[in-house]
């Protein structure tokens, strides 16, 4: 069998000057993902699902800690349902991908594939909702839906169809319905924080560029290595229109009927993008822990004379990790010499490595090296598995640190039009600015460079950083976030 | 508040006497599903969904023990790759829901919402697979498909999209797919036998009546209370006109390059429809303890005077079992009585409920009562856990063993055409006969009483249970089981 070429491992582009080539090649060689015959598709390769069902298994347990249910609705949407509510039907006509031929036959009435599932969801809430004990109702899928976006792919950044999950819930009064929709970013900011290790900030969106139809749409927003904001995650508080759009409405204790408060919130596969674009690096991709398919490699190093010793040594190790559930894999190829795996396992990422060869037999020891950064350190034989617990939690630090740096030191401040533009020009990130509220003084940057109000701050009324607008000089209502973004 | 109508929680219909209305009844109120707008379609609401979960969640475990990768591949597949391989093309293409515009425009290619995923995943697999050493590769997704079949709408038993997984592997040889081909049905018969508790027999389709393209395909029966058979599950070895089809190759240790051999398997939410079939009866559901959301309900009875003292002991045994890891919930709502909450829980199909009043709490009892018969006991309150362990083992061997003899009472023999006839017309059921092999043979009983061959052995070769064919007195080659199915 011939070795196969060790370039082919490598990763050729660089992710400083290169990003988005770069970016198309970790997802491709690290095995996450290919591209679809169809453009604007992909297909998630088991290593790339693995993560993604690592976010859905942390999520889904959150979710039903805090009373969501599961539940399945049909993936198309009849036209006529998603015309009733017209701020969504706006919003998303022009993306929406139709099913108009089935079983050779023309259909009467064309079939949205789902864009969102509001439509068909809330009509349902109505059916199911009489009373106030029926309330709070809190449903959520997990499932795919199609947006036809006429750009290039990037995967799990931008494409057509697109995995992710979606809350719908319907509450008694507005103080109920926004407590869910905070209660959700919240649990958005911590999959974020505690198992891909990025940062984030908790923002709204300005009025204009709200989900179609809600009162508040609350975003999670992390920056990218390459400067560029990234949503990975909304949570909308609907106010009533959509359940008066739906008709649900309930009983309440007063005996007389009331509409109720709806939110939606959902998280995408973007936020694996995210994870992947800010720890991968020119070697490769760079696991957080918590979301590694394996958290440690053994490989053995040995020479023929010492090959029996360091494999037993090695086997004994690594079955002692995965007794202490520690995901770990033993690397015992005969076929592939060291260098090879280092290269391959830094590849895929994982976060850290041991190495076993005659002096660690030797000594009881264990040299563990951290994908990260390639720190190393020798670790003693006896007490290994909490060792390696203390370098997991030492690496998911680091490499949330090193991005939360980057985050505090790209967002800035700007007091002028020409500020603004000359930080974003040359440095990228995230600028807070005084802003009017008007979404042509947005547009006149957006104009200029491409860059757009990301988002505001969660908490209204609070002051804007500067008392005029940057761009028309008018008072400042708000702290606008400018940046260019996914 | 009223009291809702306790005849909205009976079941109107009979099991007997009007089984397809009463299946209808039992799904929508014990809220499993209810009706989409769209004909086919169906809203799968959150205790249905439940299920299907724990069904995902016992073969998801099983097909990762033994070397499966889930991924996840385009939901669409373009008009021309679907005609790759003509027999899919020919096979699917009646049921084919097409998306012909997206995005306000016509589409130059349709493109198929999927029906089986072969045509994407194929040649992924040529793409992905080089040595030997990459085989088996073994995927597969959980998801839902659509077939546009022009028939009646019954949940989880026939609507145009449904959830399912689909697994395909690639193998070097025949053994090996075959191998595989035979461990996705045996672990389709263990979801069957250990979590839903339905028997089943495995056999083969006739020639005619293989999936499009497959050299074989093994499939799962059950047969329904009604006399139907049902089949829920599917296990294709494909030999390797898929990998010609889509140029699957490997080279092999011989340096030379061959052709790989598939197989594909998949299980659909028709076991679950299989499951509500069989167990449930003229007071609602009744699931199997291993498949239940909630395995015991605690119902408290008191008067005024004992409320205290029977609320108190009832949550501290409820938090006793779910210590123990029991699902339970306790029913402590103040504005049901016991009755209509026997019933509301009957109806969800709780396997095992516990009655706890004055008299279990003065001798330190549980009164416990089982839900498919009605049965009765009463357990002292010391080691309870366990005894409720014992019990929950006992309701699923109930469940199973009566399903059990009705499918042996239900399997019978005939020699002769009339007999055949005769014998579904009376009794239903599942004949087993001679048969040449002829399929105008099967279509001559079909005609007649719309009854088909649902199985032949699963082992090639063996002798027929008659010397001649039941229609056309040539001599039998195989033994057809004949039923009417669903």
């Amino acid at each position: 069998m011939s070795e196969p070429e060790t370039q082919e491992l490598g990763i050729t582009e660089s992710k400083e000057h290169s990003p988005g080539e770069w970016y198309a090649e970790v997802v491709q060689k690290a095995g996450l993902a290919d591209y679809a015959p169809m453009g604007g598709f992909i297909v998630t390769r088991p290593r790339g699902y693995a993560l993604w069902e690592r976010i859905q298994d942390h999520l889904d347990g959150w979710f039903k800690e805090t009373g969501v249910q599961n539940a399945y609705f049909p993936m198309f949407i009849p036209e006529s349902y998603l015309e009733r509510e017209k701020d969504i039907v706006e919003g998303f006509d022009p993306e929406v991908a139709w099913v108009t031929q089935a079983g050779n036959d023309e259909l009467d009435e064309r079939l949205a594939v789902r864009p969102t599932s509001e439509s068909i969801i809330t009509p349902f809430m109505s059916q199911w909702i009489r009373s106030h004990r029926d309330l709070p109702m809190r449903l959520n899928q997990w499932c795919s839906v199609v947006r036809w976006e006429a750009t290039d792919t990037k995967p799990f950044f931008r494409t057509k169809e697109f995995l992710w999950q979606e809350g719908h819930t319907a509450h008694r009064d507005e103080a109920s319905a926004w407590e869910e929709t905070m209660l959700r970013l919240d649990q958005y900011r911590r999959v974020h924080e505690e198992v891909l290790a990025v940062p984030v900030l908790e923002g709204r969106k300005p009025e204009h560029d709200k989900f179609p139809g809600a009162h508040t749409t609350a975003a999670i927003e992390s920056l990218m290595p390459d400067g560029k904001a990234l949503q990975s995650a909304t949570s909308h508080y609907l106010g009533d229109g959509f359940a008066e759009a739906f008709d649900v409405t309930y009983v309440d204790e007063d005996e007389n009927e009331h509409v109720a408060h709806t939110a939606s919130w959902g998280l995408s596969w973007r936020a694996l993008g995210g994870m992947i674009m800010t720890h991968a690096d020119d070697q490769g991709l760079s696991l957080p822990p918590t979301l590694a398919p394996e958290q440690v490699v053994v490989v053995p190093i040995w020479q023929e004379d010492t090959r029996d010793e360091v494999l037993e040594y090695a086997a004994d190790l690594a079955a002692e990790l995965d007794e202490a559930d520690v995901r770990v894999e033993l690397d015992d190829r005969d076929e592939r010499n060291p260098g090879f795996k280092f290269n391959e396992w830094e590849l895929k990422g994982v976060p850290l490595r041991i190495e076993i060869g005659p002096n660690e037999v030797e000594n009881d020891e264990a040299t563990v090296v951290h994908r990260p950064d390639g720190a190393s350190a020798v670790e003693t034989r006896d007490g290994i598995a909490d060792a390696i617990g203390d370098h997991l939690d030492t690496i998911h630090a680091k490499l949330y640190a090193a991005a939360e740096q980057d985050l505090e030191e790209n967002v800035r401040e700007a007091e002028s039009r020409d500020e603004l533009l000359g930080t974003i020009g040359r440095h990228g990130g995230i600028v807070k600015t005084g802003w009017c509220g008007d979404e042509d003084c947005e547009a006149a940057i957006k104009d200029e460079i491409a860059a757009e109000i990301v988002m505001v701050p969660l908490e209204r009324d609070t002051d804007p950083v500067h008392d005029e607008c940057v761009v028309c000089d008018d008072a400042a209502v708000e702290t606008a976030y400018f940046a260019k973004s996914y």
